[in-house]
């Protein structure tokens, strides 16, 4: 299923799912209340909750109380305020070119283990919202990455154990100032304020199950592509993560305790930014840009980039 | 004011305020219900909550329901669950000397604007809380930090003015796990997993009004010190900041929303942590070791370890 976050014309968010890809389903008022109003709340007991789904399922026509026209929605991003964002750095290609620009060569520990950071999880846009140019930022870029969002609680949980962790995927566009990036990193801290302002998911959140077709062991097959106002900059692959998604997990719960609600972010695909693609593939993006990121299965995302925060 | 947030003995989550060092106040209990069951609830409406407490405040008597001996009562960390923890790294002292252990120079970035990380604001702990050493530690560390809570949303907050958006401050430990640290930040993207399993606030959030009497612009005059059983091993002051915490929610908030709840660390002060005093000063923390901070006005946060995350 697709799982999405929406807004009516009155601007109240609903949530729910996308149903035969032109119906958008408010399973709280469907339901009469059984089912909750917010995805994270779906999520947090997402076992129980699917099962009432599937009876409002059965029985769902396009007449019925919250079922809207998709054109007479505008959707967020999924999990509009998810509980934590890490973004990993799991994709060798993007990890080699990046540090070559930044005159660094990619060092052994990378291979040892996935590592990660936490960005801003406050700082969530959906599809179709525009990117403000954060203060101070010369050199705006884009992101290409696929997350997945955690749907069950656990701690040490091995990585062959981590699919049943992980409710569902979606594209993640984590959106980086790469002036402010540059100079941060150097203090030894590495990326906040460089990618603090905006981070994008959407369009939908993708159940896990949906995506079992593109699976091989953790690695899914995906083609991953970008484009800038319409012309094609990047392409890539989920199969070529270096680190799966389970190695992630098992990563991020050592020791520590995952929770409903939590984004784990792939790190960028290779080619998959400007950065790596250098300036003469394309120049920073700039007001009214508009930048399309797709992947197999989770759809577009779609953001345009607007002046001044 | 100092709030607390704190247990019954049947486990029960309260919030309120410590009276007459005391008496732990449930505040949602003692007012009918006119003030909320969490301090987050009361944070991001305070001024109006304020207005209320104060009404109730003057009519406190020890007899009245939701007033409890604070020896009947375990603390908690005052905002169990923040919004976000940025720690940022504003102690000059503390930057060359943990810089020099890694056979690193301070770098001249560092003094042209605060830097910060996020962290695992899902893994706060409490006062008297035990702190599990994680999988694969064998460098257990403490941070002496004093941090500040946001009681006010904001955006591009000038240093100036950005006393009307602190509620108040608390101490801060920020456990590190430094063989773990050393390994991942050699990848780039800095602390993460070295921080991830624990930090400690607390013992209370002492309101910004009462803290006024040690302020001199934006910095504030508290002595700092850590014990370990019982030993003094560090002593600091908060005045020595580098950077305010003034110009740390300008830097926070330049392009991005503050949300009442969030909170922002100092980084740890000038020899406030084993990686800076040297392991012949203490060997990292083992199992039983209990570490004692102490910030003027703050009180004291005291935490013991324990084997196994």
């Amino acid at each position: 299923m697709k799982f999405i976050t929406f807004q009516l014309p009155t601007g109240e968010e609903k949530a729910g799912w996308l149903h035969q890809e032109k119906m958008a389903v408010d399973m709280h008022e469907l339901s009469n209340g059984e089912l909750p109003s917010t995805l994270l709340e779906f999520l947090q007991k997402h076992e129980f909750y699917t099962s009432v789904l599937n009876k409002w399922l059965d029985i769902l026509t396009e007449e019925q109380k919250g079922v809207y026209r998709l054109q007479e929605v505008k959707l967020s991003a999924p999990v509009p305020r998810p509980v934590s964002i890490r973004d990993f750095y799991a994709f060798e290609q993007h990890v080699k070119s990046a540090r070559i620009k930044r005159g660094l060569d990619i060092v052994p520990e990378w291979y040892n283990f996935p590592v990660f950071y936490f960005t801003n999880h406050l700082s969530v846009r959906g599809p179709d919202d525009v990117i403000a140019i954060p203060p101070n930022c010369s050199e705006l870029d884009f992101e290409l990455e696929i997350a997945c969002v955690i749907g069950k609680q656990g701690r040490n949980i091995p990585a062959e154990r981590a699919k049943d962790y992980i409710f569902g995927f979606c594209i993640m566009n984590d959106w980086s100032a790469r002036n402010l990036q540059r100079e941060e990193m150097k203090v030894g801290l590495g990326p906040a304020k460089g990618k603090d302002f905006a981070t994008s998911l959407g369009p939908y959140l993708v159940t896990a199950d949906e995506m079992e077709k593109y699976r091989k062991d953790m690695h899914y097959q995906l083609k991953m592509t970008a484009e800038i106002n319409g012309r094609q900059v990047s392409e890539g692959n989920a199969g070529d993560l270096y680190f799966t998604f389970g190695q992630m997990i098992e990563r991020a719960s050592s020791g520590v305790t995952l929770y409903p609600g939590e984004v784990i972010g792939s790190g960028t695909v290779g080619s998959g930014c400007i950065l790596e693609l250098g300036t003469d593939v394309h120049p920073w993006l700039k007001q009214s840009d508009e930048v399309s990121l797709s992947i197999d299965g989770l759809g577009i995302l779609v953001n345009r980039i607007e002046e001044s925060g």
